[in-house]
């Protein structure tokens, strides 16, 4: 079978730094949980365990979804988009599958964004609308 | 609101060719139909004309989705994830939002290409099983 994944791992279309993005979404509400990335060791490896495994590109290295928090992902389907430059992971997700407590990683709106951003530095925000 | 906007967009982390992962979420549905690529254009665009536009890689310019196929989507959300690096619209999609006619890009299981791949070359995942 590893045969198989490695061929069909080839045949995918990869990055500059040989990783493809890889969308969770909740199996049963269908909310977009997160996006990571996947290299061929981690893309086996979900396959072969049946958990979300992903490459962290900040510590460069095999991360396993869950491995220090227990918040894993267990993968019920893996489909591939028809350029095959994107994997799309139908998942379990044991807790928030975000790092800040969130059940998804995109609990923020642009328009939340904005407003953050108006609080934090409220006179740039005043002295911009003047020179509208 | 272009200022904001850009302000923003400047807070993102883009990668190393300045863009940003977008997925495209049907509103009603849930569906995952696609990921395509923002740069600031594009994601002033979308903001400023609720149709959502992204950024070719391979055509290296704007494209405004279904802009010759017809198949917009309307977007009615945008949001960003916890580290600012993806962008998740929710869209209402006109027609597919596939090139190759189906409803999303991820029509395919990796079990589906697997079995498309030893249909077009049986011979040699026999002798690969043999092997094993």
């Amino acid at each position: 079978m590893n045969n198989k994944l490695s061929k069909l791992w080839a045949s995918f279309k990869k990055d500059k730094d040989g990783l493809i993005p890889c969308i969770a979404q909740d199996r049963t509400t269908g909310e977009v949980l997160m996006l990571a990335y996947m290299d061929e060791e981690s893309f086996i490896l979900t396959n072969n365990t049946g958990f979300a495994h992903y490459h962290s590109r900040s510590r460069g290295k095999l991360w396993k979804k869950g491995e220090t928090s227990g918040n894993v992902q267990e993968v019920s389907e893996i489909r591939v988009d028809c350029d095959m430059d994107t994997i799309l992971l139908s998942v379990d997700q044991t807790g928030p599958a975000c790092h800040t407590g969130n059940r998804s990683c995109f609990y923020r709106s642009i328009g939340d964004i904005l407003k953050e951003q108006e609080q934090q530095d409220p006179k740039q925000y005043k002295t911009r609308g003047a020179l509208k």
